[in-house]
């Protein structure tokens, strides 16, 4: 196998085609066999893609561009438990990744039996502790059951979790909510902690390291307030961490729950990290449900037809946007307010995986790699920045994701549609507008349309939904790194700040100004 | 004046000197001569722009452009209610842009007599509201005293609003809260209505025409919620809306306050849109302090020296930027947590007053406009994204913003330092990293170096800090549209997709899909 995509023979000839790609509103393009042609399902979720400026022939090479990098095989070996998180001959994590292994857990032959394995000791430890704290036998230190959890982690450790706690609040159970705390700042910790009992809080303390600066911090901030209200933090706080963790066994925390090396921060979110939390607000079924529906979607994207495999045809869209036809961004526009969080977990997902510049052989890329992934909801983007998506001199490539039913069901028909009906509605015009476009005699009123989306529609966001909806694009992302032969699965690209901000701490803490290093000149100009 | 900015002498000298900028990690360049030199305080704010690849020269360019485009006369002449919100020779809105009147009330000479005479009306009516609610003579329908406010609404009239609140919600009063409905998905009005108690909420519905579909929807949705629970609706709703709109003097509403057509959607969070909800939750004096810091910054923006004016600097860095270097976005990365909304509202200010395509005078542009806008708080995003600003193929201009004192007051020193310091410490060190790189001799961990950013840091998040924020951002948004010579002020771009919806949804009412449209067949393949 090449190390360089760019020099297989698809990746050529998507060259060629990207010289000429379809023009979305030339006359008869768009048409009823193009919709029924271009959708697709996997596990429950539809994805039209008649409006990306792609035709059959396009489609049929990036099945070659995917034969060619064997992109279906090493997703199974990625599975089976290969070791990919490495880079050839130089010093790296060199690690399985093994995410998918922690909802790999309904068959009788799961892909990698021993992080199954390991996968179900926990779901099983978290049961006896969701029974526990059901039936009241864990409760506070002051005999109150706990009605409250805050998940005290950042990165991997909240993104994830916070964005499908909210996807999912709509099924919480009665008396049960769920605060995150996650940044350094002081008041992030401050603004949470005015809004609870702490007699009747839980604390999920989540690193796997064990070592997380913020978190630490936070843990501290969030200690000190129980004592001061002569509570005991042993009491209420427990630990997701990796086993052997400074964190894990320590008498600190009354409980300890576990993950492992082999998954990193970004893509936990269906291992203990997002499990506990999620049990806890949502009940045992629904995290299940949860699992359930991922595991769907990863056996989904084992097809090696592009064209029944949702997730392999959304990330060769994205090489073909971003790599053939240029454009640097991709906006994810989830029509649901629920998963008003979501593009920022997969900002992070996306661009911490694949924002690299080294391929898997240490050399370095001569294409560009992950592109800027950003996005806010739908209808509330329309009265904001689609002014730019529809008339701006930036052309976005968007993924819009809709429900055909809503969460709670409290719903009135207002002129004649439902809310939801407003909302689908919306979303289905906003795709056509953006891909026709309008001619006018007011220069001012042209919308030069030809602008590329998908369309990702399913029934209700509901538990095994957002279970699909997560591993579809964990799988995107995976399947892009796979292409650009990159490493998605380490982040040396953090390492750097930390060095210098530790530095700048050194400073801080009464080093003085005398020192002539680029620091002091930064904390000089900022004090004066 | 010319129209096209690029036929300037100053923009065609930004062409050459584009062809060999400054290198960030050249030896010896960052130095304390250039930190001293390139950074600059206005209304309390310092912008730091050392580590931006610019040098004297294009400093000094820059200005020249500032002078030929006649940029600072052109904001004097905004403040003064010149009619620029207009293409000419094209239908178009042809209105005054005066949101900076609605905070120029602290002189006894205004630039516009006439609309900040009606701003103080406003403000005066809405100062004996606020005492009737804090004596108690305005009370809910069943007596009890208001200690939630719902804020309808959407775009403008939700994200600036709803950033800010949650940027001060540090000051509120005690007792108060505000929820926010924005989106037609009806599960957004669902899940703020579970967690309140109506017969306490004050409703404020908020919009300038008010015909907003989402906005009605909405209110709909929590009127019916007040009947169900046997409420008089009337007794809860007050209105903000533009005078004489259908939702003006209407008795559905026990109080209504005015926004003008001189004031955009996007710039109305000074205006009762933003004013009404602040003054409810911070009190008039916290209302005032805003409004304050935004007038101060509005008077600094008319420095006709670019070095002493920071919207206009911040600007013009971001016209080098992404016309002369090509960098397709900008991030605005707030270290301090109370801004995690910040950066979705100046995605809206930005984008949709900068995606253009047409300049002016009717013109089709020849160069780029507005630039996608995104980002997230760090020190989160550090454990997100920032992999792929460090070492990805997209280079990301960057806006940090961050302040040396925490609202709450509440921290804790670990390790020697305060959460405060940390916070700060890590947003400098991002800042170097990112300029500085570093070689190694394993190529995963190298960084190149050389991407460029700006600090902006003030002492504490308060309400006349925040003031200043915003209304740096609004005069920076309004200098790049002048720049560029584009009408800032309209929303054109949004028209067809508003189009596009009714055709769907007369086809969801039960016109039936035998129609051969476009959109019969994207339904049929929708719910195939």
């Amino acid at each position: 196998m090449t190390f360089n995509p760019e020099t297989t023979a698809a990746w050529k000839k998507l060259g060629e085609l990207a010289e000429s790609p379809v023009v979305l509103n030339a006359p008869g393009l768009l048409g009823e066999a193009r919709f029924t042609d271009m959708s697709t399902v996997t596990a429950g979720l539809k994805l039209v893609y008649a409006t990306q400026k792609v035709d059959a022939q396009v489609i049929s090479t990036l099945q070659e561009l995917a034969d060619e990098l064997r992109l279906v095989e090493r997703f199974k070996q990625m599975r089976a438990g290969l070791v990919i998180n490495r880079i050839e001959g130089w010093e790296s994590e060199n690690r399985q990744v093994l995410h998918t292994a922690t909802r790999d857990i309904f068959s009788s032959k799961p892909r990698h039996q021993e992080a199954t394995g390991q996968a179900l000791v926990e779901l099983e430890k978290l049961k006896t502790f969701l029974n526990e704290l059901d039936q009241g036998s864990v409760r506070g230190s002051t005999g109150k059951p706990f009605s409250s959890m805050i998940n005290i982690g950042i990165g991997g450790s909240d993104l994830g979790p916070r964005s499908i706690y909210e996807a999912l609040k709509a099924y919480r159970q009665p008396d049960r909510s769920v605060h995150f705390i996650a940044n350094v700042d002081p008041d992030d910790a401050a603004a949470v902690l005015t809004q609870l009992d702490l007699e009747e809080t839980l604390v999920s303390v989540v690193s796997k390291s064990g070592t997380t600066l913020e978190t630490l911090t936070n843990e501290t901030l969030v200690r000190s307030a129980f004592v001061e209200r002569g509570l005991d933090p042993n009491l209420h706080c427990v630990a997701v961490t990796g086993k052997g963790s400074p964190m894990d066994n320590s008498p600190s925390y009354f409980r300890s729950f576990h993950m492992f090396d082999y998954i990193g921060g970004r893509f936990s979110s269906t291992s203990m990290v997002g499990a506990l939390m999620l049990g806890y607000a949502l009940g045992m079924d629904n995290l299940m449900a949860f699992l359930g529906g991922a595991n769907k979607m990863d056996d989904g994207a084992e097809s090696s037809d592009i064209t029944a495999n949702i997730p392999l045809m959304l990330a060769l869209i994205g090489v073909w946007n971003h790599n053939l036809l240029g454009y640097p961004t991709v906006a994810v526009l989830p029509y649901c307010q629920a998963l008003h969080r979501f593009p920022a977990h997969l900002q992070q997902c996306d661009m911490e995986s694949n924002g690299k510049s080294v391929r898997i052989d240490g050399s370095v890329v001569t294409s560009k790699t992950g592109p800027i992934v950003w996005g806010e909801p739908g209808t509330n983007g329309q009265h904001a920045f689609y002014q730019l998506l529809h008339q701006g001199t930036e052309i976005v490539p968007i993924e819009f994701i809709g429900f055909t039913e809503s969460q709670y069901g409290h719903d009135l028909q207002v002129s004649g549609t439902t809310s939801q009906q407003k909302l689908v509605a919306n979303m289905l015009a906003q795709c056509l507008a953006l891909a026709q476009g309008q001619d006018h005699e007011n220069p001012n009123k042209r919308f030069a349309g030809d602008r590329p989306s998908s369309l990702i529609i399913g029934k209700t966001l509901d538990p095994r939904t957002m279970g699909a909806l997560l591993a579809l694009y964990e799988a995107k992302i995976v399947y892009q790194g796979f292409t650009w032969n990159i490493n998605s699965f380490d982040q040396e690209g953090v390492q750097l700040g930390k060095v210098l901000a530790e530095r700048f701490l050194s400073l801080m803490k009464g080093a003085g100004f005398d020192d002539s290093s680029m620091e002091s000149e930064m904390l000089k100009v900022l004090e004066k």
